[in-house]
Protein backbone atom coordinates (compact mmCIF):
# COMPACT_ATOMS: atom_id res chain seq x y z
CA UNK A 1 0.00 0.00 0.00
CA UNK A 2 1.43 3.08 -0.75
CA UNK A 3 0.37 5.58 2.03
CA UNK A 4 0.52 9.48 2.32
CA UNK A 5 0.53 10.68 6.06
CA UNK A 6 0.10 14.72 6.83
CA UNK A 7 -1.63 16.43 10.36
CA UNK A 8 -1.65 19.50 11.46
CA UNK A 9 -0.08 19.58 14.86
CA UNK A 10 2.89 19.77 12.38
CA UNK A 11 5.89 17.70 11.77
CA UNK A 12 7.63 17.49 14.63
CA UNK A 13 4.44 15.92 16.55
CA UNK A 14 4.82 12.84 18.30
CA UNK A 15 1.21 11.88 16.95
CA UNK A 16 2.72 12.00 13.17
CA UNK A 17 5.53 10.18 14.59
CA UNK A 18 3.65 7.19 16.23
CA UNK A 19 1.51 6.91 13.02
CA UNK A 20 4.55 6.94 10.59
CA UNK A 21 6.08 3.91 12.29
CA UNK A 22 3.08 1.70 12.29
CA UNK A 23 1.68 2.08 9.30
CA UNK A 24 5.40 1.14 7.52
CA UNK A 25 4.00 -2.15 8.95
CA UNK A 26 1.73 -2.44 5.75
CA UNK A 27 3.31 -0.07 3.11
CA UNK A 28 4.87 2.59 1.90
CA UNK A 29 4.67 5.92 3.92
CA UNK A 30 5.76 8.90 2.63
CA UNK A 31 5.29 11.98 4.97
CA UNK A 32 4.38 15.77 4.24
CA UNK A 33 2.89 17.70 6.91
CA UNK A 34 3.39 21.62 7.95
CA UNK A 35 6.15 22.65 9.58
CA UNK A 36 4.60 24.41 12.21
CA UNK A 37 1.34 23.53 14.01
CA UNK A 38 -1.60 24.53 11.70
CA UNK A 39 -4.56 23.44 14.55
CA UNK A 40 -8.41 25.44 14.10
CA UNK A 41 -6.90 26.46 10.70
CA UNK A 42 -9.95 24.84 8.86
CA UNK A 43 -9.82 24.08 5.45
CA UNK A 44 -7.30 27.06 4.70
CA UNK A 45 -5.53 27.00 1.09
CA UNK A 46 -2.48 29.00 0.63
CA UNK A 47 -2.58 31.31 -2.78
CA UNK A 48 -1.18 34.65 -1.79
CA UNK A 49 2.67 33.67 -0.77
CA UNK A 50 4.27 30.76 -2.38
CA UNK A 51 4.80 27.78 -0.40
CA UNK A 52 8.79 25.91 0.23
CA UNK A 53 9.63 22.45 0.69
CA UNK A 54 12.12 21.01 3.47
CA UNK A 55 13.33 17.44 3.61
CA UNK A 56 12.97 17.16 7.51
CA UNK A 57 15.08 14.86 9.38
CA UNK A 58 14.09 13.35 12.76
CA UNK A 59 17.09 10.91 14.89
CA UNK A 60 19.62 11.82 12.05
CA UNK A 61 17.16 10.38 9.81
CA UNK A 62 14.84 11.51 6.38
CA UNK A 63 11.17 11.62 8.08
CA UNK A 64 9.43 13.59 5.87
CA UNK A 65 8.76 16.57 3.68
CA UNK A 66 7.59 19.42 5.70
CA UNK A 67 5.78 22.38 3.92
CA UNK A 68 5.41 25.95 5.01
CA UNK A 69 2.02 25.70 4.85
CA UNK A 70 -1.63 24.37 5.99
CA UNK A 71 -2.68 21.06 6.33
CA UNK A 72 -4.55 20.93 2.99
CA UNK A 73 -1.46 22.75 1.15
CA UNK A 74 0.04 19.48 2.69
CA UNK A 75 -1.82 16.99 0.95
CA UNK A 76 -2.16 18.83 -2.61
CA UNK A 77 1.82 19.47 -2.44
CA UNK A 78 2.19 15.50 -1.71
CA UNK A 79 0.35 14.28 -4.19
CA UNK A 80 0.85 17.07 -6.98
CA UNK A 81 4.36 17.71 -6.77
CA UNK A 82 6.25 15.12 -4.38
CA UNK A 83 4.84 11.27 -4.98
CA UNK A 84 5.54 9.98 -8.05
CA UNK A 85 2.30 8.29 -8.19
CA UNK A 86 -0.95 8.72 -6.42
CA UNK A 87 -1.49 7.06 -3.61
CA UNK A 88 -3.69 4.35 -2.21
CA UNK A 89 -4.74 6.01 0.84
CA UNK A 90 -4.06 9.57 3.10
CA UNK A 91 -3.85 9.34 6.88
CA UNK A 92 -3.92 12.80 8.39
CA UNK A 93 -3.04 13.00 11.99
CA UNK A 94 -2.86 11.45 14.87
CA UNK A 95 -3.94 14.79 16.58
CA UNK A 96 -3.85 15.77 20.12
CA UNK A 97 -7.50 16.51 20.82
CA UNK A 98 -11.08 15.29 19.65
CA UNK A 99 -12.30 16.03 16.31
CA UNK A 100 -16.06 15.19 17.19
CA UNK A 101 -19.33 17.27 16.29
CA UNK A 102 -18.66 21.38 16.04
CA UNK A 103 -14.66 20.64 15.79
CA UNK A 104 -14.73 18.98 12.39
CA UNK A 105 -15.61 22.55 10.90
CA UNK A 106 -12.73 24.13 13.00
CA UNK A 107 -10.52 21.17 12.24
CA UNK A 108 -7.04 21.00 10.40
CA UNK A 109 -6.69 17.57 10.95
CA UNK A 110 -9.95 16.80 9.07
CA UNK A 111 -9.20 19.43 6.08
CA UNK A 112 -5.89 17.10 5.11
CA UNK A 113 -8.07 14.38 4.29
CA UNK A 114 -10.79 15.87 2.91
CA UNK A 115 -7.95 17.43 0.51
CA UNK A 116 -7.24 14.01 -0.65
CA UNK A 117 -11.38 13.23 -0.20
CA UNK A 118 -11.61 16.02 -3.12
CA UNK A 119 -8.94 14.14 -5.17
CA UNK A 120 -10.65 11.21 -5.22
CA UNK A 121 -8.49 9.48 -3.23
CA UNK A 122 -9.61 7.40 0.02
CA UNK A 123 -8.75 9.10 3.51
CA UNK A 124 -8.74 8.93 7.17
CA UNK A 125 -8.74 11.83 10.19
CA UNK A 126 -7.54 10.07 13.06
CA UNK A 127 -7.61 11.79 16.84
CA UNK A 128 -6.95 11.12 20.21
CA UNK A 129 -9.16 13.08 22.44
CA UNK A 130 -7.04 14.43 24.85
CA UNK A 131 -4.57 17.55 24.19
CA UNK A 132 -2.45 16.01 27.04
CA UNK A 133 -2.16 12.84 24.90
CA UNK A 134 1.39 10.88 25.10
CA UNK A 135 0.55 7.49 24.17
CA UNK A 136 0.04 7.49 20.09
CA UNK A 137 0.66 3.39 19.75
CA UNK A 138 -2.90 2.19 20.21
CA UNK A 139 -4.45 4.77 17.47
CA UNK A 140 -1.62 3.98 15.14
CA UNK A 141 -3.03 0.87 15.27
CA UNK A 142 -6.35 1.66 14.82
CA UNK A 143 -5.72 3.69 11.52
CA UNK A 144 -3.80 0.60 10.06
CA UNK A 145 -6.38 -1.25 10.81
CA UNK A 146 -9.00 1.04 9.37
CA UNK A 147 -6.48 2.01 6.26
CA UNK A 148 -6.44 -2.47 5.59
CA UNK A 149 -10.62 -2.66 5.86
CA UNK A 150 -10.83 0.55 3.15
CA UNK A 151 -8.39 -1.11 0.85
CA UNK A 152 -10.88 -4.17 0.94
CA UNK A 153 -13.93 -2.24 0.86
CA UNK A 154 -15.66 0.33 -1.55
CA UNK A 155 -15.28 3.64 0.32
CA UNK A 156 -17.29 5.77 -2.53
CA UNK A 157 -14.84 8.50 -4.15
CA UNK A 158 -14.99 11.56 -2.11
CA UNK A 159 -15.63 10.38 1.62
CA UNK A 160 -13.63 10.15 4.12
CA UNK A 161 -13.75 8.94 7.01
CA UNK A 162 -12.54 10.79 10.24
CA UNK A 163 -12.24 8.85 13.52
CA UNK A 164 -11.46 9.57 17.07
CA UNK A 165 -9.96 7.29 19.55
CA UNK A 166 -10.08 7.44 23.46
CA UNK A 167 -7.43 8.84 25.38
CA UNK A 168 -7.78 5.59 27.56
CA UNK A 169 -5.75 2.15 28.50
CA UNK A 170 -6.44 0.10 25.46
CA UNK A 171 -8.34 -2.59 27.76
CA UNK A 172 -10.44 -0.06 28.77
CA UNK A 173 -11.42 0.70 25.02
CA UNK A 174 -15.52 -0.36 24.38
CA UNK A 175 -15.36 -0.97 21.09
CA UNK A 176 -15.64 0.90 17.41
CA UNK A 177 -19.12 2.34 16.31
CA UNK A 178 -19.95 3.70 13.01
CA UNK A 179 -21.62 7.42 13.67
CA UNK A 180 -22.27 10.70 12.43
CA UNK A 181 -21.41 14.28 13.42
CA UNK A 182 -22.74 15.08 16.74
CA UNK A 183 -24.62 18.69 17.06
CA UNK A 184 -22.20 19.57 20.49
CA UNK A 185 -20.73 23.09 20.08
CA UNK A 186 -18.75 25.63 21.91
CA UNK A 187 -19.55 27.68 24.47
CA UNK A 188 -17.27 30.45 24.29
CA UNK A 189 -16.15 33.68 24.91
CA UNK A 190 -13.51 36.06 24.53
CA UNK A 191 -11.54 36.66 27.79
CA UNK A 192 -10.04 40.53 27.77
CA UNK A 193 -6.78 41.78 28.81
CA UNK A 194 -4.88 45.03 28.61
CA UNK A 195 -1.14 44.57 27.17
CA UNK A 196 1.82 46.67 28.99
CA UNK A 197 1.03 49.69 26.94
CA UNK A 198 -2.37 49.65 28.41
CA UNK A 199 -4.12 48.11 24.88
CA UNK A 200 -6.91 45.73 24.95
CA UNK A 201 -6.47 42.39 23.48
CA UNK A 202 -8.65 39.17 23.36
CA UNK A 203 -8.09 35.36 23.63
CA UNK A 204 -10.51 33.04 22.59
CA UNK A 205 -11.93 30.62 25.42
CA UNK A 206 -14.44 28.55 26.28
CA UNK A 207 -15.82 24.93 26.67
CA UNK A 208 -17.84 22.20 24.75
CA UNK A 209 -21.42 22.35 25.46
CA UNK A 210 -21.83 18.68 24.87
CA UNK A 211 -25.68 17.75 23.66
CA UNK A 212 -25.47 14.58 22.05
CA UNK A 213 -26.34 11.61 24.06
CA UNK A 214 -27.37 8.80 21.30
CA UNK A 215 -24.67 6.80 21.10
CA UNK A 216 -24.65 6.95 17.08
CA UNK A 217 -23.01 10.52 17.61
CA UNK A 218 -19.65 10.68 17.73
CA UNK A 219 -19.29 12.60 20.12
CA UNK A 220 -21.71 10.62 22.74
CA UNK A 221 -19.49 7.03 21.39
CA UNK A 222 -16.44 8.73 22.86
CA UNK A 223 -17.57 9.94 25.94
CA UNK A 224 -18.80 6.27 26.44
CA UNK A 225 -15.24 4.94 25.64
CA UNK A 226 -15.82 3.88 22.14
CA UNK A 227 -13.64 4.39 18.79
CA UNK A 228 -16.18 6.54 16.83
CA UNK A 229 -16.29 6.23 12.83
CA UNK A 230 -17.76 8.77 11.09
CA UNK A 231 -18.23 9.10 7.12
CA UNK A 232 -18.03 12.64 5.86
CA UNK A 233 -17.98 14.55 2.53
CA UNK A 234 -17.92 17.82 1.04
CA UNK A 235 -21.14 18.42 -0.15
CA UNK A 236 -22.74 20.63 1.89
CA UNK A 237 -25.43 21.06 1.08
CA UNK A 238 -28.81 21.07 3.20
CA UNK A 239 -31.46 19.25 1.01
CA UNK A 240 -33.94 19.11 3.49
CA UNK A 241 -34.11 22.74 3.50
CA UNK A 242 -33.42 22.47 -0.41
CA UNK A 243 -36.43 20.39 -0.33
CA UNK A 244 -38.40 23.17 2.02
CA UNK A 245 -37.60 25.96 0.02
CA UNK A 246 -39.28 24.95 -2.91
CA UNK A 247 -42.37 26.40 -1.18
CA UNK A 248 -40.88 29.79 -0.88
CA UNK A 249 -40.43 30.32 -4.69
CA UNK A 250 -37.86 32.33 -4.62
CA UNK A 251 -37.99 33.06 -8.55
CA UNK A 252 -40.34 35.18 -7.77
CA UNK A 253 -38.11 37.45 -5.97
CA UNK A 254 -36.60 38.62 -9.58
CA UNK A 255 -39.98 38.70 -11.36
CA UNK A 256 -41.25 41.22 -9.20
CA UNK A 257 -38.60 43.11 -9.08
CA UNK A 258 -38.70 43.63 -12.55
CA UNK A 259 -41.75 44.76 -13.02
CA UNK B 1 -33.58 44.46 11.59
CA UNK B 2 -30.21 44.52 13.23
CA UNK B 3 -27.60 43.44 11.05
CA UNK B 4 -23.86 42.29 11.12
CA UNK B 5 -21.50 42.31 7.84
CA UNK B 6 -18.65 40.93 7.63
CA UNK B 7 -16.60 39.60 4.87
CA UNK B 8 -13.40 37.63 3.65
CA UNK B 9 -11.73 40.53 1.41
CA UNK B 10 -10.96 43.05 4.35
CA UNK B 11 -12.64 45.92 5.61
CA UNK B 12 -11.49 48.58 3.08
CA UNK B 13 -12.45 46.11 -0.21
CA UNK B 14 -15.27 48.12 -2.29
CA UNK B 15 -18.15 45.19 -1.65
CA UNK B 16 -18.19 45.35 2.18
CA UNK B 17 -18.65 49.17 1.36
CA UNK B 18 -21.34 48.60 -1.31
CA UNK B 19 -23.30 46.13 0.87
CA UNK B 20 -23.45 47.85 3.66
CA UNK B 21 -24.83 51.27 2.21
CA UNK B 22 -27.29 49.05 0.65
CA UNK B 23 -28.40 47.73 4.07
CA UNK B 24 -28.59 51.05 5.72
CA UNK B 25 -32.09 51.06 3.87
CA UNK B 26 -33.24 48.30 6.10
CA UNK B 27 -31.74 48.38 9.34
CA UNK B 28 -28.78 49.09 11.56
CA UNK B 29 -26.06 47.67 10.16
CA UNK B 30 -22.58 46.95 12.76
CA UNK B 31 -19.29 46.17 10.47
CA UNK B 32 -16.53 43.46 12.04
CA UNK B 33 -14.23 42.10 9.20
CA UNK B 34 -10.41 41.38 8.76
CA UNK B 35 -8.05 43.80 9.01
CA UNK B 36 -6.38 42.39 5.79
CA UNK B 37 -7.57 39.92 3.07
CA UNK B 38 -8.39 36.49 4.10
CA UNK B 39 -9.04 34.79 0.90
CA UNK B 40 -9.24 30.77 0.93
CA UNK B 41 -8.67 30.52 4.96
CA UNK B 42 -11.46 28.09 5.01
CA UNK B 43 -13.35 27.76 8.26
CA UNK B 44 -9.65 29.17 10.21
CA UNK B 45 -10.27 30.62 13.42
CA UNK B 46 -7.38 32.03 15.95
CA UNK B 47 -6.64 30.23 19.37
CA UNK B 48 -3.00 30.37 19.70
CA UNK B 49 -2.70 34.17 19.07
CA UNK B 50 -4.62 36.63 20.64
CA UNK B 51 -6.72 39.18 18.55
CA UNK B 52 -7.12 42.72 18.50
CA UNK B 53 -9.87 45.50 17.56
CA UNK B 54 -9.39 48.54 15.75
CA UNK B 55 -12.00 51.34 15.20
CA UNK B 56 -12.01 51.75 11.35
CA UNK B 57 -13.12 54.70 9.42
CA UNK B 58 -13.70 55.36 6.01
CA UNK B 59 -14.19 58.64 4.08
CA UNK B 60 -13.63 60.44 7.73
CA UNK B 61 -16.57 58.65 9.48
CA UNK B 62 -16.85 55.66 11.65
CA UNK B 63 -17.35 52.32 9.54
CA UNK B 64 -16.74 49.23 11.57
CA UNK B 65 -14.40 47.56 13.75
CA UNK B 66 -11.33 45.56 12.20
CA UNK B 67 -10.02 42.52 13.52
CA UNK B 68 -6.86 41.20 12.91
CA UNK B 69 -7.96 37.54 12.66
CA UNK B 70 -9.95 35.01 9.98
CA UNK B 71 -13.75 35.84 8.81
CA UNK B 72 -15.26 33.21 11.40
CA UNK B 73 -13.07 35.11 13.96
CA UNK B 74 -14.63 38.83 13.23
CA UNK B 75 -18.19 36.91 13.26
CA UNK B 76 -17.69 35.18 16.66
CA UNK B 77 -16.36 38.66 18.41
CA UNK B 78 -19.01 41.00 16.64
CA UNK B 79 -21.54 38.53 18.53
CA UNK B 80 -19.54 38.21 22.19
CA UNK B 81 -18.47 41.26 22.23
CA UNK B 82 -19.00 44.08 20.13
CA UNK B 83 -22.79 43.88 19.70
CA UNK B 84 -25.02 44.98 22.25
CA UNK B 85 -27.12 42.52 21.22
CA UNK B 86 -27.48 39.59 18.88
CA UNK B 87 -28.33 40.66 15.18
CA UNK B 88 -31.08 39.34 13.46
CA UNK B 89 -29.10 38.03 10.59
CA UNK B 90 -25.47 37.94 9.55
CA UNK B 91 -24.56 38.76 6.18
CA UNK B 92 -20.66 38.19 4.62
CA UNK B 93 -19.32 40.04 0.83
CA UNK B 94 -19.67 40.80 -1.19
CA UNK B 95 -16.81 38.77 -2.47
CA UNK B 96 -14.85 39.43 -5.18
CA UNK B 97 -15.14 35.82 -6.80
CA UNK B 98 -17.50 32.96 -7.08
CA UNK B 99 -18.03 31.24 -4.08
CA UNK B 100 -19.63 27.94 -6.02
CA UNK B 101 -19.33 24.04 -5.82
CA UNK B 102 -16.22 23.06 -4.49
CA UNK B 103 -14.90 26.67 -3.70
CA UNK B 104 -17.45 26.64 -0.46
CA UNK B 105 -15.33 24.56 1.19
CA UNK B 106 -11.97 26.58 0.97
CA UNK B 107 -14.24 30.44 1.27
CA UNK B 108 -13.28 32.89 4.19
CA UNK B 109 -17.00 34.12 2.59
CA UNK B 110 -19.23 31.17 3.22
CA UNK B 111 -17.25 30.31 6.85
CA UNK B 112 -18.41 34.05 8.11
CA UNK B 113 -21.44 33.11 7.46
CA UNK B 114 -21.54 29.59 8.84
CA UNK B 115 -19.81 31.08 12.05
CA UNK B 116 -23.42 32.53 12.19
CA UNK B 117 -25.23 29.56 11.31
CA UNK B 118 -23.88 27.78 14.47
CA UNK B 119 -24.36 30.32 16.80
CA UNK B 120 -28.13 29.77 15.48
CA UNK B 121 -28.39 33.29 13.44
CA UNK B 122 -29.41 32.94 9.86
CA UNK B 123 -27.14 34.12 7.55
CA UNK B 124 -26.17 34.86 3.78
CA UNK B 125 -22.95 34.71 2.27
CA UNK B 126 -22.64 36.95 -0.94
CA UNK B 127 -20.36 36.66 -4.05
CA UNK B 128 -20.11 38.41 -7.29
CA UNK B 129 -18.29 36.01 -10.41
CA UNK B 130 -15.87 38.06 -10.88
CA UNK B 131 -12.08 38.70 -9.25
CA UNK B 132 -12.34 41.96 -11.56
CA UNK B 133 -15.86 42.97 -10.23
CA UNK B 134 -16.15 46.77 -9.90
CA UNK B 135 -19.88 47.05 -9.77
CA UNK B 136 -21.42 45.82 -6.35
CA UNK B 137 -24.66 47.68 -6.08
CA UNK B 138 -26.74 45.07 -8.05
CA UNK B 139 -25.50 42.18 -5.47
CA UNK B 140 -25.99 44.31 -3.09
CA UNK B 141 -29.55 44.97 -3.71
CA UNK B 142 -30.09 40.90 -4.23
CA UNK B 143 -28.47 40.56 -0.76
CA UNK B 144 -30.88 43.03 0.53
CA UNK B 145 -34.06 41.14 -0.82
CA UNK B 146 -32.55 38.19 0.28
CA UNK B 147 -32.63 39.61 4.35
CA UNK B 148 -36.03 40.47 4.13
CA UNK B 149 -37.06 37.18 2.20
CA UNK B 150 -35.73 35.38 5.30
CA UNK B 151 -36.98 37.52 8.00
CA UNK B 152 -40.58 36.65 6.67
CA UNK B 153 -39.99 32.73 6.33
CA UNK B 154 -38.53 30.00 8.55
CA UNK B 155 -34.65 29.62 7.58
CA UNK B 156 -34.08 26.38 10.14
CA UNK B 157 -31.59 26.83 12.45
CA UNK B 158 -27.86 25.70 11.29
CA UNK B 159 -28.98 26.57 7.89
CA UNK B 160 -27.26 29.79 5.89
CA UNK B 161 -27.69 30.63 2.17
CA UNK B 162 -24.89 30.81 -0.09
CA UNK B 163 -25.58 33.00 -2.48
CA UNK B 164 -23.54 34.03 -5.98
CA UNK B 165 -24.39 36.72 -8.47
CA UNK B 166 -23.33 36.68 -11.75
CA UNK B 167 -21.16 39.85 -12.94
CA UNK B 168 -23.00 40.89 -15.77
CA UNK B 169 -25.00 44.18 -16.53
CA UNK B 170 -28.51 44.12 -14.33
CA UNK B 171 -30.52 43.66 -17.00
CA UNK B 172 -28.57 40.76 -18.54
CA UNK B 173 -29.97 38.04 -15.52
CA UNK B 174 -31.87 35.67 -16.15
CA UNK B 175 -33.47 34.86 -12.69
CA UNK B 176 -33.07 33.06 -9.27
CA UNK B 177 -33.04 29.89 -8.86
CA UNK B 178 -32.56 28.12 -5.62
CA UNK B 179 -29.51 25.50 -6.44
CA UNK B 180 -27.61 22.74 -4.59
CA UNK B 181 -23.44 22.98 -4.44
CA UNK B 182 -22.04 21.74 -7.89
CA UNK B 183 -19.05 19.03 -8.17
CA UNK B 184 -17.05 21.26 -10.04
CA UNK B 185 -13.24 20.96 -8.87
CA UNK B 186 -9.95 22.58 -9.72
CA UNK B 187 -7.85 21.13 -11.72
CA UNK B 188 -4.82 22.93 -10.06
CA UNK B 189 -0.78 22.38 -9.93
CA UNK B 190 2.43 23.94 -8.15
CA UNK B 191 4.30 25.98 -10.42
CA UNK B 192 8.12 25.47 -9.57
CA UNK B 193 10.19 28.66 -9.41
CA UNK B 194 13.50 29.94 -8.04
CA UNK B 195 14.11 32.46 -5.63
CA UNK B 196 17.12 34.86 -6.20
CA UNK B 197 19.62 32.41 -4.58
CA UNK B 198 18.56 29.19 -6.10
CA UNK B 199 16.14 27.98 -3.90
CA UNK B 200 13.05 26.35 -4.84
CA UNK B 201 9.54 27.79 -4.42
CA UNK B 202 6.06 26.86 -5.46
CA UNK B 203 2.96 28.73 -6.52
CA UNK B 204 -0.77 26.94 -6.35
CA UNK B 205 -2.07 27.87 -9.89
CA UNK B 206 -4.83 26.15 -11.67
CA UNK B 207 -8.51 26.16 -13.53
CA UNK B 208 -11.94 25.78 -12.34
CA UNK B 209 -13.30 21.87 -14.10
CA UNK B 210 -16.46 22.63 -14.36
CA UNK B 211 -18.58 19.05 -14.63
CA UNK B 212 -21.59 21.21 -13.66
CA UNK B 213 -24.36 21.25 -16.25
CA UNK B 214 -27.97 20.45 -13.93
CA UNK B 215 -29.29 24.20 -13.76
CA UNK B 216 -30.57 22.88 -9.85
CA UNK B 217 -26.30 23.24 -9.29
CA UNK B 218 -24.95 26.85 -8.21
CA UNK B 219 -21.82 26.49 -10.97
CA UNK B 220 -24.22 25.84 -14.03
CA UNK B 221 -26.62 28.38 -12.50
CA UNK B 222 -24.25 31.16 -12.76
CA UNK B 223 -22.81 29.75 -16.49
CA UNK B 224 -26.63 30.69 -17.35
CA UNK B 225 -26.75 33.80 -15.47
CA UNK B 226 -28.93 33.29 -13.03
CA UNK B 227 -28.50 34.31 -9.38
CA UNK B 228 -27.75 30.99 -7.10
CA UNK B 229 -28.87 30.62 -3.66
CA UNK B 230 -27.76 27.55 -1.84
CA UNK B 231 -28.98 26.75 1.50
CA UNK B 232 -26.04 24.86 3.18
CA UNK B 233 -25.13 23.38 7.07
CA UNK B 234 -22.48 22.80 9.04
CA UNK B 235 -23.30 18.72 8.97
CA UNK B 236 -20.56 17.15 6.88
CA UNK B 237 -22.15 13.56 7.71
CA UNK B 238 -22.27 11.33 4.72
CA UNK B 239 -25.52 10.08 5.37
CA UNK B 240 -25.74 7.57 2.18
CA UNK B 241 -22.11 6.17 3.11
CA UNK B 242 -23.55 6.26 7.16
CA UNK B 243 -26.43 3.90 5.66
CA UNK B 244 -24.01 1.57 3.33
CA UNK B 245 -21.61 1.02 5.67
CA UNK B 246 -23.51 -0.53 8.06
CA UNK B 247 -23.08 -3.62 6.59
CA UNK B 248 -19.24 -3.48 6.75
CA UNK B 249 -20.37 -3.95 10.31
CA UNK B 250 -16.68 -2.20 11.50
CA UNK B 251 -17.48 -3.54 15.36
CA UNK B 252 -16.51 -6.46 14.81
CA UNK B 253 -13.07 -5.04 14.10
CA UNK B 254 -12.68 -4.29 17.43
CA UNK B 255 -14.01 -7.85 19.12
CA UNK B 256 -11.53 -9.62 16.21
CA UNK B 257 -8.45 -7.86 17.61
CA UNK B 258 -9.36 -8.75 21.23
CA UNK B 259 -9.47 -12.76 20.74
Amino acid sequence: MNILVSNDDGIDSPGIFALVKTLKEIGEVTVVAPLKEQSAVGHAITMQVPLRVIKYHKNGEFFGYAVDGTPADCVKMGIKNIMKTPPDIVISGINNGSNTAINIIYSGTVSAAREAAIMDIPSIAISLTSHAATDFNFAAKVAKMLAQEIAGKELPVGTLLNVNVPDIPEDQIAGILLTRQGKSKWDDMYEQRKDPYGRDYYWLTGNLKEVDIEMETDQAAIKKNYISVTPIHFDLTDYKTFDMMKNWNIERLFDAKKN
